[in-house]
Protein backbone atom coordinates (compact mmCIF):
# COMPACT_ATOMS: atom_id res chain seq x y z
CA UNK A 1 0.00 0.00 0.00
CA UNK A 2 1.14 3.40 -1.07
CA UNK A 3 2.65 6.09 1.77
CA UNK A 4 0.21 8.29 0.82
CA UNK A 5 -3.18 6.68 1.29
CA UNK A 6 -5.81 8.44 3.18
CA UNK A 7 -7.64 6.99 6.21
CA UNK A 8 -10.85 7.02 4.17
CA UNK A 9 -9.11 5.19 1.64
CA UNK A 10 -7.56 2.80 3.67
CA UNK A 11 -10.73 1.97 5.91
CA UNK A 12 -12.79 1.52 2.36
CA UNK A 13 -10.29 -1.47 1.47
CA UNK A 14 -10.47 -3.39 4.52
CA UNK A 15 -14.21 -3.72 3.97
CA UNK A 16 -13.62 -4.65 0.42
CA UNK A 17 -10.55 -7.10 1.07
CA UNK A 18 -13.24 -8.55 4.00
CA UNK A 19 -15.45 -8.93 0.81
CA UNK A 20 -12.88 -10.34 -1.44
CA UNK A 21 -11.64 -12.99 1.47
CA UNK A 22 -15.02 -14.15 2.07
CA UNK A 23 -16.26 -14.39 -1.51
CA UNK A 24 -12.95 -16.24 -2.96
CA UNK A 25 -13.47 -18.76 -0.58
CA UNK A 26 -17.27 -19.09 -1.61
CA UNK A 27 -16.15 -19.71 -5.16
CA UNK A 28 -13.57 -21.83 -4.43
CA UNK A 29 -15.72 -23.90 -2.20
CA UNK A 30 -18.87 -23.84 -4.48
CA UNK A 31 -16.76 -25.20 -7.34
CA UNK A 32 -15.39 -27.99 -5.62
CA UNK A 33 -18.63 -29.85 -4.62
CA UNK A 34 -19.92 -32.04 -7.22
CA UNK A 35 -23.46 -31.65 -8.23
CA UNK A 36 -24.33 -34.51 -5.81
CA UNK A 37 -22.36 -32.79 -2.73
CA UNK A 38 -24.30 -29.77 -3.54
CA UNK A 39 -27.81 -31.89 -3.65
CA UNK A 40 -27.42 -33.11 -0.15
CA UNK A 41 -28.81 -31.12 2.79
CA UNK A 42 -26.31 -29.33 5.27
CA UNK A 43 -28.04 -31.03 7.76
CA UNK A 44 -31.19 -32.56 7.80
CA UNK A 45 -34.43 -31.18 7.18
CA UNK A 46 -32.44 -28.24 6.50
CA UNK A 47 -31.65 -26.05 3.10
CA UNK A 48 -29.71 -28.06 0.43
CA UNK A 49 -26.50 -27.10 -0.52
CA UNK A 50 -27.93 -26.38 -4.04
CA UNK A 51 -30.47 -23.82 -2.64
CA UNK A 52 -27.93 -22.04 -0.53
CA UNK A 53 -25.91 -21.85 -3.81
CA UNK A 54 -28.15 -20.17 -5.72
CA UNK A 55 -29.61 -17.68 -2.92
CA UNK A 56 -25.75 -16.86 -2.82
CA UNK A 57 -25.69 -16.17 -6.29
CA UNK A 58 -29.06 -13.82 -6.20
CA UNK A 59 -27.91 -12.22 -3.60
CA UNK A 60 -24.57 -11.20 -5.19
CA UNK A 61 -26.59 -10.73 -8.19
CA UNK A 62 -29.39 -8.07 -6.07
CA UNK A 63 -26.16 -5.95 -5.01
CA UNK A 64 -26.01 -4.86 -8.62
CA UNK A 65 -28.93 -1.67 -8.48
CA UNK A 66 -28.15 -1.60 -4.74
CA UNK A 67 -24.66 -0.12 -5.86
CA UNK A 68 -26.74 1.80 -9.37
CA UNK A 69 -24.50 -1.02 -11.02
CA UNK A 70 -27.35 -2.09 -13.49
CA UNK A 71 -30.17 -4.65 -13.37
CA UNK A 72 -29.57 -8.06 -12.19
CA UNK A 73 -28.19 -10.40 -14.76
CA UNK A 74 -30.14 -13.69 -13.58
CA UNK A 75 -33.75 -12.15 -12.53
CA UNK A 76 -35.29 -15.51 -13.15
CA UNK A 77 -33.03 -16.32 -9.22
CA UNK A 78 -35.26 -14.27 -7.37
CA UNK A 79 -38.24 -17.08 -7.06
CA UNK A 80 -36.99 -19.97 -6.42
CA UNK A 81 -34.06 -18.58 -4.35
CA UNK A 82 -35.12 -14.80 -2.79
CA UNK A 83 -38.73 -15.31 -2.71
CA UNK A 84 -39.34 -18.96 -1.91
CA UNK A 85 -37.52 -21.01 0.76
CA UNK A 86 -36.05 -24.54 -0.34
CA UNK A 87 -38.12 -27.62 -1.04
CA UNK A 88 -41.31 -25.52 -2.47
CA UNK A 89 -41.04 -27.29 -6.03
CA UNK A 90 -39.91 -24.14 -7.90
CA UNK A 91 -37.75 -24.71 -10.97
CA UNK A 92 -34.21 -24.57 -10.65
CA UNK A 93 -31.53 -24.24 -13.31
CA UNK A 94 -28.89 -27.05 -13.17
CA UNK A 95 -25.96 -27.18 -10.84
CA UNK A 96 -23.36 -26.54 -13.57
CA UNK A 97 -25.08 -23.63 -14.73
CA UNK A 98 -25.57 -21.68 -11.86
CA UNK A 99 -21.79 -21.92 -11.33
CA UNK A 100 -21.51 -19.91 -14.26
CA UNK A 101 -23.86 -17.37 -13.67
CA UNK A 102 -22.04 -16.92 -9.72
CA UNK A 103 -18.44 -16.47 -12.25
CA UNK A 104 -20.65 -14.26 -14.30
CA UNK A 105 -22.17 -12.07 -11.36
CA UNK A 106 -18.63 -11.55 -9.96
CA UNK A 107 -17.15 -10.16 -12.52
CA UNK A 108 -19.86 -7.51 -13.01
CA UNK A 109 -19.65 -6.74 -9.63
CA UNK A 110 -15.92 -6.53 -9.45
CA UNK A 111 -16.11 -4.30 -12.65
CA UNK A 112 -18.30 -2.12 -10.92
CA UNK A 113 -16.87 -2.04 -7.56
CA UNK A 114 -13.50 -1.38 -8.56
CA UNK A 115 -14.28 2.18 -10.21
CA UNK A 116 -15.75 3.32 -7.54
CA UNK A 117 -14.27 6.37 -5.94
CA UNK A 118 -14.09 6.73 -1.94
CA UNK A 119 -16.54 9.39 -1.79
CA UNK A 120 -18.97 6.90 -4.41
CA UNK A 121 -18.85 4.09 -2.07
CA UNK A 122 -19.79 6.87 1.02
CA UNK A 123 -23.63 7.79 -1.28
CA UNK A 124 -26.24 6.16 -0.23
CA UNK A 125 -27.41 2.83 -1.97
CA UNK A 126 -30.65 2.95 -4.19
CA UNK A 127 -32.57 1.36 -1.76
CA UNK A 128 -32.33 4.27 1.35
CA UNK A 129 -34.72 7.51 0.63
CA UNK A 130 -32.24 10.59 0.25
CA UNK A 131 -34.53 11.84 3.03
CA UNK A 132 -33.42 9.05 5.54
CA UNK A 133 -30.15 8.40 4.08
CA UNK A 134 -29.47 12.43 5.56
CA UNK A 135 -30.20 11.28 9.14
CA UNK A 136 -28.91 8.17 8.32
CA UNK A 137 -25.43 8.49 5.99
CA UNK A 138 -23.71 4.59 7.35
CA UNK A 139 -26.63 3.59 4.81
CA UNK A 140 -24.30 4.17 2.12
CA UNK A 141 -22.73 1.59 -0.86
CA UNK A 142 -20.08 0.05 1.12
CA UNK A 143 -22.70 -0.74 3.72
CA UNK A 144 -24.01 -3.34 1.36
CA UNK A 145 -20.54 -4.91 0.72
CA UNK A 146 -19.92 -5.21 4.55
CA UNK A 147 -23.89 -7.10 4.85
CA UNK A 148 -23.39 -9.09 2.32
CA UNK A 149 -19.85 -10.16 3.41
CA UNK A 150 -21.11 -11.19 6.64
CA UNK A 151 -24.48 -12.97 5.04
CA UNK A 152 -22.06 -14.92 2.77
CA UNK A 153 -19.90 -15.97 5.67
CA UNK A 154 -22.89 -17.28 7.64
CA UNK A 155 -24.54 -19.40 4.65
CA UNK A 156 -20.58 -20.17 3.86
CA UNK A 157 -20.26 -21.69 7.45
CA UNK A 158 -23.40 -23.54 6.35
CA UNK A 159 -22.37 -25.12 2.84
CA UNK A 160 -18.74 -25.52 4.35
CA UNK A 161 -20.35 -29.20 5.98
CA UNK A 162 -21.05 -30.55 3.13
CA UNK A 163 -17.65 -31.44 2.36
CA UNK B 1 -25.90 10.35 13.78
CA UNK B 2 -24.06 13.86 13.74
CA UNK B 3 -23.74 15.97 10.68
CA UNK B 4 -20.20 16.87 11.38
CA UNK B 5 -19.19 12.98 11.33
CA UNK B 6 -16.02 12.85 9.25
CA UNK B 7 -15.92 9.65 6.45
CA UNK B 8 -13.10 7.81 8.83
CA UNK B 9 -15.43 8.15 11.83
CA UNK B 10 -18.75 7.22 9.81
CA UNK B 11 -16.65 4.24 8.14
CA UNK B 12 -15.46 3.28 11.58
CA UNK B 13 -18.61 3.40 13.27
CA UNK B 14 -20.10 1.01 10.18
CA UNK B 15 -17.35 -1.64 11.06
CA UNK B 16 -18.48 -1.85 14.86
CA UNK B 17 -22.29 -2.02 13.76
CA UNK B 18 -21.53 -4.70 11.82
CA UNK B 19 -19.73 -6.11 15.06
CA UNK B 20 -22.39 -5.50 16.99
CA UNK B 21 -25.27 -6.86 14.90
CA UNK B 22 -23.81 -10.32 14.62
CA UNK B 23 -22.52 -10.36 18.35
CA UNK B 24 -25.89 -9.43 19.63
CA UNK B 25 -27.64 -11.98 17.02
CA UNK B 26 -25.00 -14.84 18.73
CA UNK B 27 -25.66 -13.82 22.17
CA UNK B 28 -29.13 -13.87 21.52
CA UNK B 29 -29.17 -17.39 19.93
CA UNK B 30 -26.44 -18.81 22.65
CA UNK B 31 -28.74 -18.03 25.60
CA UNK B 32 -31.71 -19.63 23.58
CA UNK B 33 -30.60 -23.07 23.32
CA UNK B 34 -30.83 -25.34 26.24
CA UNK B 35 -27.89 -27.59 27.27
CA UNK B 36 -29.06 -30.52 25.15
CA UNK B 37 -29.44 -28.33 21.90
CA UNK B 38 -25.83 -27.33 22.12
CA UNK B 39 -24.63 -30.66 23.11
CA UNK B 40 -26.32 -32.06 20.00
CA UNK B 41 -23.49 -31.56 16.87
CA UNK B 42 -24.85 -28.73 14.24
CA UNK B 43 -24.85 -31.59 11.39
CA UNK B 44 -23.76 -35.65 11.69
CA UNK B 45 -20.41 -35.85 12.77
CA UNK B 46 -19.87 -32.28 12.61
CA UNK B 47 -18.48 -29.89 15.86
CA UNK B 48 -21.59 -30.04 18.63
CA UNK B 49 -22.87 -26.47 19.65
CA UNK B 50 -20.96 -26.38 22.40
CA UNK B 51 -17.73 -26.69 21.22
CA UNK B 52 -19.14 -23.91 18.93
CA UNK B 53 -19.96 -21.78 21.81
CA UNK B 54 -16.63 -22.19 23.47
CA UNK B 55 -14.96 -21.85 20.07
CA UNK B 56 -16.53 -18.09 19.96
CA UNK B 57 -16.18 -17.00 23.53
CA UNK B 58 -12.09 -17.83 23.25
CA UNK B 59 -11.97 -16.13 19.86
CA UNK B 60 -13.73 -12.93 21.12
CA UNK B 61 -11.75 -13.35 24.27
CA UNK B 62 -8.32 -13.23 22.56
CA UNK B 63 -9.47 -10.25 20.85
CA UNK B 64 -8.52 -8.68 23.92
CA UNK B 65 -4.53 -8.86 24.13
CA UNK B 66 -4.82 -8.30 20.19
CA UNK B 67 -6.61 -5.06 20.98
CA UNK B 68 -4.43 -3.75 24.01
CA UNK B 69 -6.81 -3.90 26.30
CA UNK B 70 -5.62 -6.67 28.77
CA UNK B 71 -4.99 -10.59 28.84
CA UNK B 72 -7.93 -12.99 28.42
CA UNK B 73 -9.94 -13.38 31.18
CA UNK B 74 -10.22 -17.11 30.56
CA UNK B 75 -7.31 -18.25 29.51
CA UNK B 76 -8.14 -21.87 30.34
CA UNK B 77 -10.92 -21.89 26.89
CA UNK B 78 -7.82 -21.56 24.92
CA UNK B 79 -6.49 -25.42 25.40
CA UNK B 80 -10.33 -27.23 25.06
CA UNK B 81 -12.08 -24.60 21.92
CA UNK B 82 -8.45 -22.84 20.45
CA UNK B 83 -6.11 -25.87 20.62
CA UNK B 84 -8.04 -29.02 20.37
CA UNK B 85 -11.04 -29.96 18.17
CA UNK B 86 -13.80 -30.87 19.64
CA UNK B 87 -14.45 -34.59 21.29
CA UNK B 88 -10.83 -35.48 21.82
CA UNK B 89 -11.54 -35.65 25.64
CA UNK B 90 -10.63 -31.75 26.33
CA UNK B 91 -12.34 -31.62 29.71
CA UNK B 92 -14.81 -28.41 28.75
CA UNK B 93 -16.98 -25.82 31.81
CA UNK B 94 -20.43 -26.38 32.10
CA UNK B 95 -22.75 -24.69 29.50
CA UNK B 96 -23.77 -22.73 32.44
CA UNK B 97 -20.48 -21.32 32.72
CA UNK B 98 -19.91 -20.60 29.52
CA UNK B 99 -22.52 -18.54 29.05
CA UNK B 100 -21.62 -16.26 32.12
CA UNK B 101 -18.36 -16.09 30.27
CA UNK B 102 -19.32 -14.95 26.97
CA UNK B 103 -21.30 -11.87 29.06
CA UNK B 104 -17.53 -10.91 30.60
CA UNK B 105 -16.09 -10.55 27.75
CA UNK B 106 -18.55 -9.23 25.98
CA UNK B 107 -18.56 -6.50 28.62
CA UNK B 108 -14.91 -6.15 28.79
CA UNK B 109 -14.80 -5.80 24.56
CA UNK B 110 -16.97 -3.06 24.52
CA UNK B 111 -15.85 -1.19 27.83
CA UNK B 112 -11.97 -1.22 26.23
CA UNK B 113 -13.89 -0.77 22.04
CA UNK B 114 -15.80 2.50 22.81
CA UNK B 115 -12.81 3.86 24.80
CA UNK B 116 -10.85 3.63 21.04
CA UNK B 117 -10.78 7.02 19.15
CA UNK B 118 -10.70 6.91 15.37
CA UNK B 119 -6.76 6.94 15.31
CA UNK B 120 -6.50 4.33 17.47
CA UNK B 121 -8.23 2.23 15.96
CA UNK B 122 -5.96 2.50 12.58
CA UNK B 123 -3.30 1.24 15.34
CA UNK B 124 -1.40 -1.73 14.47
CA UNK B 125 -3.19 -4.90 16.43
CA UNK B 126 -0.45 -6.47 18.78
CA UNK B 127 0.28 -8.99 16.90
CA UNK B 128 1.79 -7.24 13.78
CA UNK B 129 5.61 -6.10 13.87
CA UNK B 130 5.73 -2.88 13.93
CA UNK B 131 8.32 -3.26 10.63
CA UNK B 132 5.21 -5.10 8.48
CA UNK B 133 2.66 -2.56 9.95
CA UNK B 134 4.24 0.13 8.00
CA UNK B 135 3.87 -2.03 4.53
CA UNK B 136 0.76 -3.11 5.82
CA UNK B 137 -1.35 -0.49 7.36
CA UNK B 138 -4.51 -2.11 6.95
CA UNK B 139 -3.40 -4.85 9.49
CA UNK B 140 -4.53 -2.37 12.38
CA UNK B 141 -7.10 -2.79 15.10
CA UNK B 142 -10.72 -2.64 13.22
CA UNK B 143 -9.59 -5.13 11.13
CA UNK B 144 -9.35 -7.57 14.05
CA UNK B 145 -13.07 -6.86 14.39
CA UNK B 146 -13.70 -6.76 10.76
CA UNK B 147 -12.26 -10.52 10.37
CA UNK B 148 -13.94 -11.78 13.57
CA UNK B 149 -17.01 -10.78 12.26
CA UNK B 150 -16.72 -12.77 9.46
CA UNK B 151 -15.87 -15.39 11.69
CA UNK B 152 -18.57 -15.09 14.33
CA UNK B 153 -21.10 -15.23 10.92
CA UNK B 154 -19.56 -18.53 9.81
CA UNK B 155 -20.18 -20.15 13.21
CA UNK B 156 -23.29 -18.52 13.62
CA UNK B 157 -24.64 -20.08 10.47
CA UNK B 158 -23.48 -23.34 11.86
CA UNK B 159 -25.12 -23.19 15.34
CA UNK B 160 -28.52 -21.49 13.94
CA UNK B 161 -29.04 -25.24 12.86
CA UNK B 162 -29.53 -26.35 16.06
CA UNK B 163 -32.58 -24.93 16.56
Amino acid sequence: MENNTTPQQLLIKMALMAWDTANTRFVKLANGLTDAELAAEIAPGKNTGTYLLGHLIAVSDAMLPLLDLGHPLYPQLQEPFLRNPDKTGQPMPPVTELKTYLTAVNAALAAGMQAFTPAQWLERHTAVPEAEFAAEPHRNKLNIVINRTGHLHYHLGQMALLK
